[in-house]
């Protein structure tokens, strides 16, 4: 199919201004070109935009009068995003079941399921609709997969494991793996046996080496819509609620919970046996250790308010300041005490 | 076999009390039906304990007045470990070595060893009795692999690697990979040829995408019995001595070494050429740039002594509040020294 | 081939004093027989270079009186690492391409080219002479590996991936996979589709299960001659400048732009959006929150000043104490006013 910025607009119910050119791509403002459609959602790069040769810019109404070529938006940024969808060039090559997979007789695929080569599946598996697993994928006994879903190469998704609708998991992700429980026995540690499982929900996308493990007995749970960057660690009997966004590097140890709308920033841990409330959000590196409650915002190790924090931190680098300035102040004390008796005695 | 909570105490050599019920499984007090065993080892879950529908429950003889149907044991957690056992399936469906995987002519696999579809075993490769190699396992050159190991899928082995018996790889596990080690030429860095190799001991356990460098010269050693839990990385060189806990996210540099029954909570760092000795803990998060001595906790970055640790932690939230006090002490000392002085002045 | 001090000094373009052995290997002062070579290059190890059994030490001039057989070097780490290549035995058992590897007739595969069995190679890839694949390797459509590169067990290269000369990738690199984008919708959080790629130059390493954002838009790029440790995380639009170093853990956020020479030392992260200058280096674990201008050595989190941090993180410890003394100069203040209040009304 063409694109144009007419159809574009249509496409999206919104509607442009300038001329209708013929559209072949995306890219940034700095370097689309006539032909390629950039957007602007951030008033800092106004500059870039009043010099983009970009063939249309998806911009919102207030900064209509920079470009004489552009589609209007309410939200230039979800737009954008919509349009780069008719352009993007689905990943994979193959269709079909490869000859080259291994596909357990008592696994059960539906039609228009696609199955790369040195795929693995287990029986008692089932794989909906619309599926593709990439190469080196390992599906494996018992494992229920949702219609529309994209398991890039290496995935492995252990004995059990249910994933709903749309579910994307990026190259590496395992899902499934046995839980860290021991048990302290008299001479070494004993294994626990994990025996639960994972559910993911629809939507959820999962990134590259992100580590998703069993519960110990009952469920690790990510609920829809939930957005998990790469090399997250999601420890057993976690529950994540809907929408939540999990940034790379983050480690949620097992059994805690977390409400809808929730934002991990990268690289901070949550202790286990906790709740993080809805709609909270938690700074980069922050060491989550105790509870938070709905709606508030921590940072630090360990996390205390996003604000407060924020004023401990900047007062960190003035330690040496500060230490200094009580040594002053013992010192500048201890004369005026010295000065005060001398003049008491003196008086006396 | 069929078990009944009279069998389950015989077999852990303990004894029961109430009805013999007949249990197929195992569950959290809150989620066991009446045919499913579960455990109170936590007095904080008391009051689930004395609801829940479970068929028997295992806790210790001072909680035995709270439900009519248990088995009593000296440490609860320890023994339904055990039980689990008994319930728990183990994953993987196949038995035997499948056609569809690659097994070099001089590798030499032991009879009752499972080999998946898609597994590489290199040239001079040894795989012992009753250990499973699952889809996608890549065992390098010249690797040794004890009796009864699991290797899940995607794990990598590189040439030479050792493991004992009964070492447990949870999928994607890397073992052997170059350490990283480079030397300033004039130009550009060059490569230090690793030539060394990893050595796991019996009994060790590797959570899922952690990574275990080989040795530049000599070896990497995990200590027997040592549990390492997802996404840790190992450098080159480094010793874990025995019974360890390595939490999620930790990482050990280059040469250090640790001694036995040493924990290191989850995302902490070590630096290299460090010693960590026997029976140390150290906190989530922390960085360790110092040796430490046997049997201490330590904490924050750069880590400190555990307890101290916490003062100054719970310190750094009233920086804020120390930053004004300091600034009230020094206006109204400097206010007192002018009254002094003014004092002085009409007395003189 | 057989390799003598005399013929390793030639090679190496250096002198050697003393005997002239026979030498089959590389090993540590401490480890070292007679017909292995060692080095030293720390004088924090002269003692065990005094103590050593290896046939041939190479070191600098300065310590050439310690030992009677030994190669003079101006870099004695750097010859080291020359000579260990010598002796290296290369990873990698078999050659040419395997029958059990899916290679796409579009694909285009040069003469010298080893593919393991079980590799993926997609439609329109192409891979340049001397390159080996080992098992379990993806190579997604589109994507153009340079000469001798060396792509691990596990390797994903996403579609479009372009690879230069020499690029090592550990086992589980992912390099491609899409980038963390999504765009606030009314109910849900929508992708963002990452159409971008990602460009590695030549002679770039890449440490185990490292996993590599495509870009948005436009391209990811690791600069030439840089390398990178395991378990590091680069996010989409990130610019790596040549010869940077790494470590392992590292998380750098999307579009972020490292100069020449930069090193990230272990599990520090860095923020979207900035800049950090040539040569600079960045402590462990630091959190790099703005940019930071060529040369410069930040700590901490958010990262400051590496000096001013060390004698921050010096007090930190010493904040109790500091908070005791806030404290007695406060009450130690009342009292002297107090004093001074009582004298003043006394001599009134």
């Amino acid at each position: 199919m063409t694109w144009t910025t007419s159809r574009l607009a249509a496409e999206l119910g919104l509607e442009y201004k300038g001329r209708d050119r013929e559209l072949s791509g995306c890219n940034t403002l700095e370097k689309a070109v006539s032909t390629e459609l950039s957007f602007l959602a951030n008033s800092k790069y106004i500059r870039l935009a009043s010099q983009t040769r970009a063939g249309a810019v998806i911009l919102s109404p207030e900064h209509a009068h920079l470009l004489a070529d552009c589609i209007l938006s309410p939200n230039p940024y979800l737009d954008f995003a919509r349009a780069v969808q008719f352009f993007a060039k689905e990943q994979g090559a193959l269709k079909g079941l490869s000859e080259l997979a291994f596909i357990h007789p008592e696994a059960r695929i539906e039609a228009d399921v696609t199955i790369y080569p040195f795929v693995f599946v287990g029986p008692g598996a089932s794989i909906a609709s619309g599926t593709i697993c990439f190469s080196g994928v390992y599906v494996g006994e018992d494992c229920r997969i949702g219609p529309n879903c994209r398991l890039y190469p290496q995935v492995s998704l252990m004995a059990g494991t249910i994933l709903g609708r749309g579910v994307i998991l990026h190259p590496g992700v395992v899902v499934g793996s046995d839980g860290f429980g021991f048990a302290q026995g008299d001479a070494c540690l004993e294994k626990v046996p994990q025996i639960g499982r994972v559910i993911i929900e629809d939507e959820v996308e999962v990134g590259a080496n992100t580590t998703i493990d069993r519960a110990a007995l009952d469920e690790t749970l990510i609920g829809a819509g939930t957005k998990i960057d790469n090399q997250v660690q999601i420890g057993h009997n976690v529950q994540l609620g809907e929408q939540c966004i999990i940034v790379s590097q983050v480690g949620i140890s097992g059994s805690s919970k977390l409400g809808r709308n929730v934002v991990l920033a990268g690289q901070c841990g949550v202790a286990g046996h906790i709740t993080i409330g809805d709609n909270c959000r938690v700074g980069g590196k922050a060491g989550v250790s105790k509870s938070v409650k709905p709606g508030t915002d921590v940072s630090g190790n360990p996390a205390i308010e996003h604000k407060k924090y924020l004023r401990s931190a900047s007062l960190f680098g003035k330690l040496p300041e500060l230490y200094q300035r009580i040594k002053k102040l013992e010192s500048s004390l201890e004369r005026l005490r010295e000065e005060q008796e001398a003049r008491g005695e003196s008086n006396d």
